[in-house]
Order: C-alpha cells, then structure tokens, then sequence
C-alpha cells in the first residue's frame, strides 16, 4: 500500500513529506494507522544529525497512537479496530530482561530495532524508487500507517483521545514512571527536578500523584515555573538567582537533601548537581535526561559511600504493554494532566515547523494529527 | 587513670609506646577495656598523613573488642563485666537517620567524633605532661583502655574469643554488611568482587552465606587466589591475564554481567570497571573502598540509563549495636570464618611491625593482643 509520511532524507536537513510504500504486516507484525504524532526531542536529536547512530533515510516518530488495520499471522493479542499506542521498548514477555521484575528493557527486537528494520532484517517503507527507507526506535509514527511487532504495541481503550494520549507513548510515561516504577517514590518524600521541559513536566505530576512532600522545580527560565505550579511543583528555584552554591541552596531548601532528585535536561554537569543534593544516607538520584554523545558523569565516590545512589531510567521503567493502558486510564480518571501540555496542533505538512517550535522553547508538545 | 597506648604524635611517623593519662567515664560514657585490636588500612591512611582530616596527636585503632569496667552517669544498656565491640559508626535509635531504615549513618555524635573529641568536646586522653591526645574514630583501640559513648559500643557474648571478633568492629562487618545490608543480594546471583584483600575477603564470604551464584574474584595477585577460595569465591580472574578488556570477559564470563559487583581496594579507576561489568537492565555496584582525597569517578550516564546503579556502603550499612552481635553469633555459629583471616598476633610494642607487615601485602589481619 501507499501511504503519506514525512521522511527524514538525510542528516540536518528538514523532513520531506511524500507518498512512501508500505508493505503489510508480516508473521508476529500489526499494521496501525497513526491518528495523532508528537514530536519529541529525540526525534530532533536524530533528525539533526546529532545522533551517532541515526540511519537515513528514515521515518522518524515514535510518540504516537492510531487504530489496528490488519494483523499478520499468529498475532493473538490484537485484531484490527484495536485503538493501541507504538512502544519503543518492547514487551515481549518471554525474554531474560521481561522475566526479571527490576527492568524493563525488552530485549527481544532491540538489535534490529536499533538497525532501522523489523526483527525479520527487512524494512516495510521504501521510496517510490524502491529505496529502502528505515523504521526509527520501531515505531516510525510520522507516517499515516506503520506497521510494528505485536509486542510492541500498547492496547487502549477506545474512548482515549489521540491527541492527547499518543504523550503516552513518551514522554508522560517516562516522567511519571521514573516516578512510579524506578524510584518508587513514597509520600512526603522531598524531591528536586531538574529541567522543566515536557518530561520534568511530568516527573512533577508523578510526583504529585504519589504525595510527594515538596516539589522543588528547577529551571533557568522562570517563565516556566507558573506553569509547572500547575502540575504539582511547590517551590521554584532559578540557580541564576541564587547567590553562592546550588547544591548547598537546595540541600539547604530541602532541610538535608532531596529524597528523590531527577535528571530531565541530559546536561552532565547537572546531573552531578542532581545527586550531590541528594540526602546524605538515602537520597537517590535518577538520570532521564540524555547526554550528548560521549559526555561523562563525575563525582567523588564519597557522595556514595555515604549513602546517595546513582541510577538512571528509560521509558520510566515501564513495561509498556502493562503499563501504558494503566497511565492512559489515569489520564481518563483525571488523575494525570496532558491536555494543557500539548501546546500545538499541526497537519503532517507543518511538521518542520513543529521542530521550529521546540527550538525555540515555544511548545511543551506539538502533536501532528492525521 | 594511667593506661598503655600506641600514640600517633605526628603524621607519617611511627607510633610511639607511652603510658598515657584516661579520664573516668562523664555522663552517658563507658570506660572499655581493650584485650585485642586490628590493624585496618583505615588506621594506616590516618597515621600516613594521607588522610587530609587526621589529628595529631591521636591514639589511632577502631577494630577493637573488650569488657567494660566502669560505666558514667545515665548508662543504662551496659554494665561493667560485658563484652563489646566499639563502633565507629554510632547508633543512637533517635536521630533522623537512626529512624530511616534506609540508612546506618547515625549522626548523633558524628561532628565531636570528627573533631577527635568525646560528645562533650573534650578529649579523655593526655600525654604524661598534660597535652590533649585526640581520639580517633570514636574508638582509640590503639589503647588497654579506652572511653566511648554507650551508644558506640555493641554487646556481645562472652563466650567470643577477642583476638577474632576485634575484626568484626571493622573489616568483617564491612564485607559481609555489604552483602546483606547494602545490596541485599538474592541466592544464585552472579557477583565480581574487585580486590581480595581484607574486606574483598568478606564480602566473598558474605555471598557464599547468602547463596550467590557466581562469585567472582579479580585481584592482580595470583597468590591469593587460593586463598579466596577457601571463602566461596568460586571463578578469580588476574587483569594482567586477560586479552583484551577486563569489563567485557567479566561480562562474558557472568553471562551478560554481574548481577552485583563490589569494589573493594579504593581506585576509582576499578570503580568504573565495577560499575561497567554490572549487567545491563538490574546490575548494581557497591564502592566500599576508600579512594584517595579529591579523587573522582567517571562514566557514561548512558550506563545508569540503560539500568545499572551506583552504590556505596559504610560499615557494611550495618547497624551496630543492632547487627555487630548477629555478626559474632553467625562467626560462634561457624557461619562465618575469621581465624584464617587473622594472620599475625603481635604485642602492642610490636605494633609498628604490624604497618609494615601491611605494606609488604603479608598480612590480611594483623591483631594486637594487650
């Protein structure tokens, strides 16, 4: 079949949209059609360039949510009309990673998604010149159809809005579940979150969905911090405005340290600050937030000796057939915000200038919608 | 009172021999009799100069076992005639950490103890002409008699021979804490413990009474490989042996990486090693050894992200006067083996033999008997 997507032909330059082929789903693959896309930073990361190993060309997006269209052979868990969200982590359910209950990091079609393919080796999109064009991060959810492994695929109830719940697919996830699932955070814990962009956002939200204690936002752009207060954030500090050391100010705010601090910017320098003002003893601090290529973390070892960990998060360590319908119901429940988190709405075409956006600091979230 | 010490008079020299002046025991204090002290790497860092806090002069020593002879005012949990164990990690059963469980690092007489002086600020030892000597680690074995807080002294049974369990006031306790307290390892999991020396040595004993499965050895000295044997290591890998890089034949040799790996010797260099060698989606590492003032670790966050932790432990996040006793049950029960480990007796005028014998790599426990 045909289908309309916006590709991303080479490294740095602007994504073209065009009619792309789509061959349909094969054994243990869905065909989706994508109803509503966001744009995320790491699609941005790969689109520029800055993404060692980007592949081109390419079918970015991987925020997404659509409708089931066909199912291929001996899938079982789906049949088409099944409203599901495309998962960049797997759940596979039957490999090493799925059977250990710390982790959430399917390994089951990890190398060939990392190669651009599906699990078979083989790509479902090519140009109209039969180019073969690569899946990104498995889903490829800036294209109208894609078609996805069954264990990659979320199934939602029907009444869930795309627009909104396709957030799910990333970013809300991996801000409420760092929260929920790697931290597991208890109520009237102190935390501090580093970074308010769409995921500090939405660690604030987790945060104040579990009853956290205080909410320390932290961000070099105060205009962020009324927006966060919505989302649950008690107490904003701009480290411009305070005078001496960061860390000491935030130990100091916090009455000994942060129970919990999160990494949402991807800046290693502060990510250092995150876990230094951790609590002596027990404070634990979670990396999110992605670094730049080759970047380091350095501390003194002593931070940890006396009691601080260090640790990281991916997806929100959620097992994402699990767990996504479960923050979708929680949204429907009123017991999440997305709504006002989706800044913009664009058609397919307008794509390029979503990513405009995001540069600028203008949108939390621009969602495409089909 | 007069008692016989090893007095460190100034840094980097030998310590001297001396009759020094005891003050009784003030209120909430305890008068101990030393009968046997260990010789840690910690005493020596101290004595060397190395240590950028040490105090001089200073009766160092902080593994020691005695009987307590006379206790001071509002003392109610001991009485002369019983056995114990200086802490030097206090437990008080009130302060904020005492009652978080997810930490031993009692702080209620951290700052004194830092500052080499009782609760009260002043110090119960002098020189013959009256000069103040500063304790050391809240412990000052280095002594026949000592004064410590109650709340730093751990009841044990009398039937337990000094000259061993001195060595569960530190380096017995640190290991196997590690094990049990600070990562709580699971039966049958894969384990690289980095440095078999003293405290490697426990924690690979601390795995073998926790059924770990794997429990790998990497030290550069293939002498003690025999050793470590006979304390559960069951695979000892020598860097200078292995073609190639040292983190991926231990993950290869783990299976896909340890399931806990512990750094024993205080190079942060190893540190990453063990953090690198953790395996992927669970794998944590405990840093316990001590590294070298303003010394940094460093790695990718990428290897926090994709779901190792970075972790430390002090005095195997034991709580003392709670899990010392435990300890020396578990060592009177043949659960735990120590007699090997104590290889040398010596006088306490033969103390200064005893550094030196660490120097040399001779010894794994040196043991002063008064």
């Amino acid at each position: 079949m045909k289908t309309r997507a916006a590709v991303a032909l080479e490294a740095g330059k602007p994504l073209e949209i065009m009619e792309v082929n789509l061959d349909g789903p094969k054994a243990g693959e869905v065909l989706v059609e994508i109803h509503a896309t966001g744009l995320c930073h790491t699609d941005e990361f790969t689109r520029s360039g800055d993404d060692p190993e980007g592949l081109f060309p390419a079918i970015l997006g991987h925020e997404g949510a659509g409708v089931v269209q066909e199912v291929g052979e001996g899938v079982t868990s789906l049949k088409p009309g099944d409203h599901v969200i495309p998962l960049y982590t797997a759940e596979c359910r039957e490999c090493e990673y799925c059977l250990n209950p710390k982790t959430n990091l399917c390994q089951k079609v990890r190398t060939t998604q990392g190669q651009g393919v599906m699990p078979d080796g083989t790509s479902r999109f090519s140009m109209p010149d039969g180019t073969m064009i690569h899946h990104y991060m498995g889903c490829s959810t800036f294209a109208n159809h894609t078609v996805l492994p069954e264990i990659s695929l979320a199934k939602i109830r029907k009444d869930a809005p795309f627009d909104k719940v396709c957030y799910i697919g990333c970013g809300v996830t991996t801000g409420v579940g760092a929260v929920i699932n790697t931290a597991k955070v208890e109520p009237g814990s102190n935390c501090v979150v580093f970074g308010l962009g769409g995921i500090g956002l939405n660690v604030i939200q987790g945060l104040r969905l579990v009853g956290a204690g205080m909410i320390v936002g932290v961000d070099l752009n105060p205009e962020k911090a009324e927006f966060a207060k919505q989302f649950g954030m008690t107490h904003f500090v701009n480290p411009k405005e305070v005078e001496g050391d960061l860390v000491a100010h935030l130990v100091e705010l916090t009455g000994g340290g942060a129970d919990y601090s999160f990494e949402c910017i991807g800046n290693v320098n502060v990510m250092r600050q995150a876990l230094e003002c951790a609590h002596k003893g027990w404070g634990e601090s979670i990396i999110i937030g992605v670094a730049g290529a080759g970047q380091e973390i350095s501390t003194r070892p002593f931070q940890l000796v006396t009691g601080r960990s260090w640790r990281g998060s991916a997806f929100g360590g959620a097992r994402g057939r699990t767990d996504v319908p479960k923050i979708v119901d929680w949204y429907m429940e009123g017991k999440i915000d997305i709504d006002p988190m989706i800044t913009h709405k664009l058609t397919l075409d307008e794509i390029n200038h979503g990513f405009e956006l995001m540069h600028e600091g203008k949108s939390i979230r621009a969602v495409v919608e089909f």
